[in-house]
């Protein structure tokens, strides 16, 4: 076989595409760079060449930087990028609300293909975005904005259309993932922990969004509307962080053959569509127990398919600069298509999305991992398995921990069957009533991940 | 928000998408069923609805019992549906070279779309099918045929287009790997596993094409092709199964920290591709080594994402029927548009495939596991390590077993770093010869998978 490469004529409609980058920091960067770098490999998959003719960034040192060499037009003001005609595609990856949502309108405004990693504005004013782009017939990509380098919202929209999805769990976030397997490898507390991480720039100097679920709060939101087909409703997710774990949760965990990951869920169930991030304990034999560090994954259960997981780096230069740029070429693929025809944004049909309600975290079921700090004393364990027995929450699992020298106050963990959250929190609030408690009550969620 | 499907109009150009299915085996009856009880929530998804017209099976029967009550054409003669006007997409799932590969050109002639799962006739007419459906501007979609329910075609073919992919490694066959789950778990050999798997239905018959490698080596052919750009060359791969491994190897990889899988690997190397399939050693921390029985899993290397890996259900009716539904609906969403701004069936334009070479498994460059039965005497260490250095091959790690009460033999394991194959089989040949061997020596390749 010839090299194919002489034999490939460039016709009118394989001139170059353009693109205007908003933002040149670090994914700005990894953009450019990998785009670059893989030039010639691009080109033979997308059919034509995809070019970055203009950064804006308000620091335009940072974008000159990023352009190096190359015939750059590098602009303080991002309103030119979006008002450019020669601009195809615009690349928003500045953060943020207000700015970035009146860039990326007066982009599709212009007729300008948008991709996006801002999952804080699309979790929050995504349905305004899609039905603006959706009018003009552009797209608006956004694989960057979920799960870093990993193709996961390709795999929803499109890899598992067939499926009811009954089902999502992920590690979406990767810092709080570093801390808790941290903490777990060497015995440390969540502060020392995170220290360690600000240090190695996993955490940033206010890691509010990462360790109180924020951040994967966005995600989630994102991953629920285009598994079921409902709209982003970032208001309605219950979030709840890991700044509260200690380590003798996570070792109790670990003696029970859990580990305690922070999750992104969010379920099909016949009341309503639960959308939830907290600290779960899940079976340590489950392959998504035993993804370390910084990684994400994510687990789909479908009703045909049964369960997948997608794996990889969730943050970084280059590994979300690996998504923005296959947005790039699936946008310069399909940009002729008939608009009617493309994948639809959110997976389902514009106009055809459905107002499935989303439960409280009161009507959840799930299973729970309880923590008593009780006194050592007989008839301790009778009176709160009356009171679990009362609200119908039974135990799949019991363990008391001797007390140490000179104590007298012992560790009693339980881990329930499926029960609602409201008779949980019921019955915590009871048992913190009972003499023979001192009072604490720690409860961790628990999923089994399995079958059903 | 009201309940949109009131809104929801149809259109002439949303009239169903009619849909002829080619054999009516486990994937057809998988396919069927998915389309049908997810019909709603699809045609939420396709924009609109896709209905099976007709069942071609020669045991018309079988045909019949899919279809049940639905009005459904029934035949014997496959031909009838690839001839038929009113059939927009032909599913082949009869499998087999000659009359499937004739059906799937005539439907191509007859300007119809064509999803198949037929991994070995695509891995070795690939390239004379998808030339016949470019030149008619028709769609061949093929997830269902690596990896069952594993949407890794896409992921590779789309979600990874900013990569340079440098190299992929997966367990891609199910009955193999339920086979050496079951070794390891209870210390059971090849054959005793082989016999139960085929009772639990995980293995056929004649159980060669899983056991020996050559499932496998169709897949690692086809996702070879898409991530890097070359023509399905399925006579290149080397085909090694896992019919000659024992026990003993399993528990000392065990010991060293190690586990055996059959691997499909290609790799992208300065002097070529390598394309092979053989039992592999892995380090047991690595997220794939604990993928367990029927399962699937793949991890992709690329260049700027680093490693992701896609795990799930490798076989079954309806993990195989979600995948030839989501091309379904592909081919539902995308079929209007131009064909030249489709995603390319290969991930590559037509005509920009590369002919970069395949190398020979002497040529290859990896690490082995070594394990050799010496006699118990002095010196025969030195001896071995001697041939070794002579041939340029340095160890990584040693194990020298005690040996048992009165024997005089003992085993000795050794890891070595990389090598060329090449030189590793003339230290094997040499070995063989010393006086203190007993002239066997068990040779398995080992990845490390990391970042290099």
């Amino acid at each position: 076989m010839a090299n194919m490469s002489e034999k490939f004529i460039i016709t009118e409609d394989m001139k170059p595409i353009h693109v205007g980058l908003l933002g040149a920091g670090t994914v700005g960067s990894g953009t450019f760079a990998v785009l670059k770098r893989n030039q010639e490999e691009i080109t033979r998959r997308a059919g034509r060449s995809i070019v970055v003719r203009m950064i804006a960034d308000r620091e335009e040192e940072k974008a000159r930087q990023i352009a190096g060499d190359d015939e750059v037009i590098v602009t303080r003001d991002a309103n030119e990028v979006v008002m450019n005609p020669d601009i195809d595609i615009v690349v928003e990856l500045i953060g943020g609300y207000t700015a970035a949502r009146d860039l990326i309108l007066k982009a599709i405004e212009n007729g300008k293909h948008v991709i996006t990693a801002n999952k804080a504005l699309l979790a929050s004013h995504g349905t305004e975005i899609f039905a603006a782009a959706q009018k003009k017939g552009v797209m608006v990509a956004f694989e960057a904005a979920v799960a870093g380098g990993i193709p996961i919202i390709k795999a929803l929209r499109e890899g598992l259309t067939a499926n009811r999805i009954e089902w999502i769990a992920g590690i979406i976030n990767g810092t709080s993932n570093f801390i808790l397997s941290e903490m777990r490898d060497k015995g440390l507390t969540f502060e020392t922990v995170l220290k360690q991480a600000q240090k190695l720039g996993y955490a940033e100097a206010d890691p509010t969004f990462d360790i109180e679920g924020i951040d994967a709060a966005h995600k989630l939101t994102i991953m629920a509307s285009i598994a079921f087909g409902i709209p982003m409703q970032f208001d309605k997710v219950y979030t709840e962080g890991i700044t509260k774990l200690t380590r003798e949760d996570i070792r109790y965990a670990e003696e029970l053959g859990y580990r305690i990951k922070l999750l992104g869920i969010t379920k099909r169930t016949s009341g309503g569509i639960e959308l939830r991030v907290h600290p779960t304990l899940i079976p340590a034999r489950r392959l998504i127990a035993n993804v370390e560090g910084v990684m994400n994954a994510i687990v789909v259960r479908g009703d045909a398919v049964g369960s997948t997981l997608y794996y990889g780096p969730g943050a970084g230069a280059e590994p979300t600069g690996s998504s923005v740029v296959a947005d790039l070429v699936d946008v310069t693929r399909m940009h002729t298509a008939d608009p009617k025809h493309r994948v639809p944004h959110l997976a389902f049909q514009p106009g055809r999305l459905s107002d499935t309600p989303i439960l409280t975290m009161d009507e959840v079921e799930t299973s729970y991992y309880l923590r008593l700090r009780v006194m050592d004393k007989p008839g301790a364990l009778a009176d709160i398995t009356r009171v679990l027995a009362d609200l119908g929450i039974s135990i799949e699992a019991m363990m008391q921990k001797e007390p140490s020298e000179g104590e007298d106050q012992v560790d009693i963990i339980m881990l329930t069957h499926l029960a609602v959250e409201r008779n949980v929190n019921d019955a915590i609030a009871r048992i913190k009533r009972l003499p023979i408690t001192t009072g604490k009550v720690t409860r961790i969620r628990l999923e089994h991940l399995g079958s059903k």
